[in-house]
């Protein structure tokens, strides 16, 4: 199969030439042959903005993950500025190890926009105006009271031989050309929202036609808490050499998760062949697991709560506020979160919380006693099922030899009376935001604990 | 000048091997050579996520910025999967058109994270462990209260002649080395927040040495709220066409920034160029001026409260301890920042903050009147100069034709007294997380407009 699908969109015949248009009639459909096998893809982001840092490269990523979810292997990315000579030379490599090469960038009006005429000069193919793509910035200009500037017609100059890629919302079309018949070039402009159309209405109709999307690759995240990354890669390090569904460990803010993608013919094919793997992986990490994908440890903790119909309220210190936000985060937590009350300063514990001095003064603001009457007292002033409390030094500043920077304590209090605490020494070198983060998720993993171990 | 500075950070000499340690002694720092000239980088990211679009390549656009503005030419990224037969042909490639080459991710501790070996497999030299990261690895879990995994040991593994590039928060060290006398290496982990730390602290200094950095690119981020971008654009329109310094605007999460970046030869000169312009951008935005870099409305409002010696408490129920949490961000803030109530619940609102249950049947938990007790309630509690208070609908769920998703009031209570409410329609496409964070912003902006003009 062809690319009529798109050739529809704009074709020679439904935007005939006007007679003053100075372009040799287009070239006639190109029928692309079929892709050869073994096939991977490049992906080619042109542009000086990148390697000045001056924006983010969404764009590449968003073609990974499409690759992907086609099947599309994809080995490499390469990011080059607006320099022909230094294009030329990406594409040489590019060719030499990969079939299909899918450049972003550089198609706009402006003359460091070169990728066209780059990669035509490389494959030795001249130029041709495109009456039609010239119609059709006509029409785009004109809808919006504007007249073509002479620059635009730059943006109709496409290989000789090559198919038009339409883009529906923006003046710069890409191509779809084979200079060789093992090579299959695209091009899409930089702007993330016209690229992604362009790849949605037509790239993926193409790529579908010639066979790919028959087998995708589909990830379930499962996340942990509690557990180092090398300790549970050590616990599940068979599992990490596994071939289809293949099993990966990422860490990161006192998180670990393990990736498990599969390979299959549809998304079902691929939940059967995760699903076995899935519930092994959850049985060997028993309690450090906590969720999947989108769960947080407070929308598991409200889960939990809203089954079990408890509610919930916080006492925080060093986190002034995190704690709440987190559990707030959640539309709807309302149902099971009360409130809570922020005790940053010590007269804030006696005077709202019900702190006792004499221990404040005894003990220090950041110990075990001290989080359990937090967390009694929130629990019975504001009248919930549970009561948790945060006091620790989120530092730099304000640790001794006796409780340094990351020393915290969270307090427990629970529908029976039963109150407990837990003490962790988060360490100096996470700095302030992290001993932040990694406390408040402390806190609701134990509750959590204890809403599953009850 | 070598790299002293951080070989002082982890040194052979500091931290000795201990007795069992199976590892070579530590080779002799290098003293690296000069660059040569011309030279240019190439930034390499490593990790079978970015092929999988799993992450934002975050890391190259830092990199890409940081090269930039110490002037060292860049004109290639790659990105490559963790396998090492691809690898070694992307370091081919690379030494063949770059001279600096900095690696990012696969220092990890498992056994997809091949990095570092295959650096030295490329260049055909053995890794020998080294004692001083294991200690300093040892030292981190104890730190945490955990013991070494055994697969951590193999971050301890760098290539012979190579130096340590320390990693202050986390356990994977990267490496600077000179395989040859022309290329210089550099690995960093792909945990921005490692990476970001370790290139300021030990990268920077280090090519600065070499030379870099001579004609800097040096700039100042002018921060603004309550005024829109395209607004604030028109108002400073004839700076936006400056040729050094150049102003640019960026918008983003309801705030609107002013980049003023100088070319200059050094910080000094590049400040004499911004300054006139800074002074005259401040003077045009008034009010809706409120700091630079790295200055936040929370910072912003603390230091006008350290000045005036006077406190701050805070009652929220739609933001649910998200202004508490911005306010305790800053290490210190518990000089004038005493703490709230999170009243996310109504009877929250009555109980802790003393709001008439008749005003909130009448006038409902959002409305200003509640805002403005609320406001007062946690003043008086709290015994503090200034009370601020949020209540709003921050969706997805819970408007109303008359009370929509995004009307938020902000209470504020002062010291004589006086009490005051601001509503906002921070409207519903802004979704639950911007109208809670901006609901926040406003609230601070608004303390912050009092305390400047009272």
């Amino acid at each position: 199969m062809g690319i009529g699908h798109w050739a529809l969109i704009i074709s020679p015949s439904a935007s005939p030439a006007p007679p003053a248009a100075p372009a040799p009639s287009p070239p006639a459909p190109n029928s692309l042959l079929p892709f050869p096998n073994p096939m991977s893809a490049e992906i080619i982001c042109v542009g000086t903005e990148l390697l000045l840092g001056d924006i983010l490269n969404g764009n590449a990523q968003f073609l990974a993950q499409q690759l992907a979810q086609l099947g599309i292997p994809h080995y490499y990315q390469t990011v080059v500025g607006d320099n022909p000579e230094r294009l030329k030379q990406v594409i040489e490599i590019a060719i030499s190890r990969a079939q299909i090469l899918i450049f972003t960038g550089g198609l706009g009006p402006t003359p460091d926009d070169l990728t066209c005429e780059t990669i035509a000069d490389f494959f030795k193919v001249p130029l041709v105006e495109r009456s039609d793509i010239i119609e059709d910035i006509t029409q785009k200009f004109a809808q919006r009271g504007r007249v073509m500037s002479p620059s635009n017609r730059k943006q109709a100059l496409i290989p000789q031989g090559a198919e038009i890629l339409p883009n529906p919302t923006g003046t710069a079309p890409g191509i779809i050309w084979q200079p060789r018949p093992e090579i299959t070039i695209f091009t899409f402009p930089g702007i993330p929202s016209e690229m992604h159309l362009m790849w949605e209405e037509t790239a993926v109709p193409f790529l579908k036609s010639q066979g790919w999307g028959k087998e995708i690759i589909y990830s379930r995240s499962l996340k942990f808490w509690g557990i180092g990354e090398s300790a549970l890669a050590e616990k599940v390090a068979s599992y990490l050499k596994l071939p289809n569904p293949t099993v990966a460990p990422y860490a990161g803010k006192g998180e670990v998760r393990l990736r498990v993608s599969a390979k299959a013919t549809s998304e079902a094919a691929a939940e059967d062949l995760i699903a076995p793997i899935e519930k092994q992986l959850k049985e060997i990490a028993g309690l450090d697991f906590y969720g999947v994908n989108n769960d947080t440890l407070a929308s598991v903790v409200g889960q939990l709560l809203r089954a079990s119909k408890e509610t919930l309220s916080v006492a925080e210190s060093c986190t002034g506020g995190g704690l709440g936000q987190m559990l707030t985060e959640i539309s709807g937590s309302s149902d099971y979160f009360w409130g809570g009350v922020i005790s940053y300063d010590n007269s804030v514990k006696v005077g709202l919380l019900g702190v006792n001095q004499e221990d404040l003064d005894k003990f220090g603001a950041v110990s075990a006693i001290v989080a359990e009457q937090m967390a009694v007292g929130v629990k019975t002033r504001l009248a919930t099922t549970w009561g948790l409390s945060i006091t620790g030094i989120a530092g730099p500043n304000g640790g001794t030899d006796t409780k340094p920077v990351g020393l915290v304590y969270i307090g427990l209090a629970g529908p029976k009376d039963e109150v407990t605490s837990f003490e962790y020494q988060f360490g100096t070198v996470r700095g302030r935001a992290l001993i932040r983060h990694v406390s408040a998720n402390a806190a609701l993993d134990n509750l959590r604990r204890k809403l599953l171990t009850r």
